[in-house]
């Protein structure tokens, strides 16, 4: 028996990223892409991250640096995201929280505890697809995760066991989504909270792009209504995802996760199994540079994304023909196009690249049913507004081409 | 249904690694310890680092330390790296390798790729206990691998039918392994791959300390053994996970696996899935530094080591009553204690806290089934050689004490 025959059943379960395996072709100098969902390498805080490695190799520091560190994480950076989570309203202690390999690790951990082949998970219809790829490692069903619908929690419960198991979690990016850069409302959350609640299930919320929001109310975390309800944290059934990649690095891989202990304790004993601790130094360098900066930095950040996201939306309204819809974000780093029906994204990527050379991800991959055809993903992270303007202006020649042709 | 409830089955599995728990009890500063095994902290290059990290944050290359990168790990470190496994009778191409969170994280994926519940794996009684840690997600059957005795291949298979699975693969740690110090010599690992042959299931060589040998001569890698007979890796059923640990820095985080590509493809889509890469910038820094001294810096660790561990085995024979025996190892970090039948080590530890204030880890969490209770591990990494031989003469009295006391 080869090797291929020994892991064949799982292997088929794993397929490439369309997203990543496309950002690869675009690295192409005459294409505007607004393709990738990454931050602008240009306002990473790279001197405060120069100095914060630097003093962490000092001779009092380098030996923890460089050395094995517990699995739970650096605690003095726990301590800040205590701070923080209690900025945002989640009143915790330093025992609810994982420091993780970004939140992607998070994912692939909470679908690890809580899947079992053939169980549900809720999701949108799109989600991020990095949740879809990390959950499929677990083999789940998906159910489409409506919110604000009258769809009852018995009818979820229903398709679930029809289909073999249980409904565990519903997961959601609740702010400026990846990739629809919609945020879900306050009374959104609430009916959520009340659906988790009745179908016995937990609530996944990726935080990943939470704190670039340019405009409008911040709405409190689910978390944080769900401990406005319950006391205590503790008593909770939301698991928060947070993330630095959108803030201070990416490249660093740091994320936390915020939970009641019970899943701490479940998730340390897990990463202690999968990896042992992320990375000691890696650690330390964002502990010094949030403290330093975390708040005047993301304050820079909303400025440009905000410019951009503008720049975006100006130019759509005035480049798109009649039919093509899109959201309008309060912030992120996504706008969501939905083309008229019948239109097909990959297709008018392959068109565009050829003619227009402008780059966006083809909105299919985000749906876990394989729907979404007509529909297609824009960043505006890394674009300039003179780009954005020209891009647009390429993308409504391109669709209104398409049009007439159709 | 609380969040406990609904994860309960899968949170039977994970139980917290002895070790690990056990080392957070170990700092105490009048406890003379041999329990961790891990590198000595005052041997890592820092300064290299320091300088290493510093070129990386410079203003032509912080973007790429900062930001995202590809799974498949950093192109020049992977490059590098080949010429790493050539050296050491490995040749493969940059297609063979990915660069993994330390070789803990492949043996989490490995065990994601090859095992379904109830399959087996074959593990030495006893084994690195990360390495059950991170199969046991994965709820295999163990087996106990016996190398150079003639138990055939069909009873391998038998027992794990019986089991309700196959044998997906043998894993061990080939050169002064963790916990025992000893090394599979060629003939031994010819017999593996024979036997791994006929039962048509993969070899996991866990290569962590292969870099540490201090005499003796080099047996080739399992993996370079393999590629003799069959003329190229692609056509190779052995896995080989390298690691950055023990010889530069642990807490950067890097190891590496070097497979088949067809074995590479899968582990990348998973390490997409599961935490998208490893971090950029500890990519960068560890291949700066192992560019600059890989070499001279594994021959001044092997220089101290070799003294600590010669330190180690002379105290043990001054020290030792009659009826312990150990392992004499090449290279590692660890010597491996057998007490008289009977004798436990886990109870001898806690007298040892009590009396002697000798620290140690209790052999039972080695062994998959649970015994071995008269064994213990000793590491000389981080000692001392007055350390180790006060260490040595403390634990003789106690073991002499603890004799008559029987």
């Amino acid at each position: 028996m080869t090797l291929e025959q020994i892991f064949a059943t799982r292997a088929a379960r794993l397929k490439a990223s369309e997203i990543r395996e496309l950002l690869k072709l675009l690295d192409q100098p005459d294409i505007l892409s607004f393709a990738g969902g990454i931050p602008d390498p240009s306002l990473f805080p790279a001197e405060a991250f120069a100095q914060a490695f630097s003093d962490a190799l000092t001779p009092a520091r380098q030996a923890q640096a460089l050395q094995y560190s517990v699995s739970e994480g650096y605690l003095p950076l726990r301590r800040w995201l205590v701070n923080h989570m209690e900025t945002i309203g989640v009143p915790c202690t330093v025992d609810n929280i994982l420091i993780t390999s970004g939140s992607q690790q998070a994912l692939d951990y909470l679908g690890k505890l809580f899947l079992s082949p053939g169980d549900t998970a809720l999701v949108g219809w799109p989600t991020y697809l990095g949740a879809l790829a990390a959950f499929n490692a677990y083999e789940p069903v998906y159910d489409r995760l409506r919110i604000g619908t009258n769809r009852a929690p018995a009818d979820y419960i229903a398709a679930a066991e029809a289909a073999g198991g249980r409904v565990k979690f519903a997961y959601l990016s609740a702010d400026f989504s990846n990739p629809t850069g919609e945020t879900v409302d306050r009374a959104g959350r609430e009916h959520l909270l009340d659906q988790a609640e009745a179908m016995g299930c937990a609530v996944i919320e990726d935080a990943a792009y939470q704190a670039l929001r340019y405009d409008g109310e911040a709405v409190p975390p689910i978390l944080s209504l769900e401990i406005a309800r319950k006391g205590t944290i503790e008593a909770c059934r939301t698991i928060y995802c947070g993330s630095f990649s959108k803030t201070l690095s990416p490249g660093l891989r740091v994320g936390w996760v915020v939970a009641p202990q019970a899943v701490i304790r479940q998730l340390v004993l897990m990463k202690q199994a999968a990896d042992l601790h992320s990375s000691s130094i890696n650690q330390i360098a964002i502990h010094t540079v949030a403290e330093r900066l975390f708040d005047s930095h993301v304050a820079e950040l909303r400025a440009v994304y905000q410019r951009r996201r503008d720049a975006m939306l100006d130019a759509l309204a005035r480049h798109m023909p009649v039919g093509v819809t899109w959201t309008r974000p309060e912030g992120g780093m996504f706008v969501w196009l939905t083309l008229p029906e019948g239109q097909d994204g990959a297709a008018l990527l392959a068109r565009s690249l050829e003619t227009v050379k402008v780059a966006f991800v083809p909105g299919r991959a985000f749906f876990a049913d394989g729907s979404g055809a007509n529909s297609l993903r824009l960043s505006f992270s890394c674009a300039s507004e003179p780009m954005i303007e020209e891009g647009m202006k390429r993308l409504g020649v391109l669709l209104r081409a398409n049009q007439s042709a159709d």
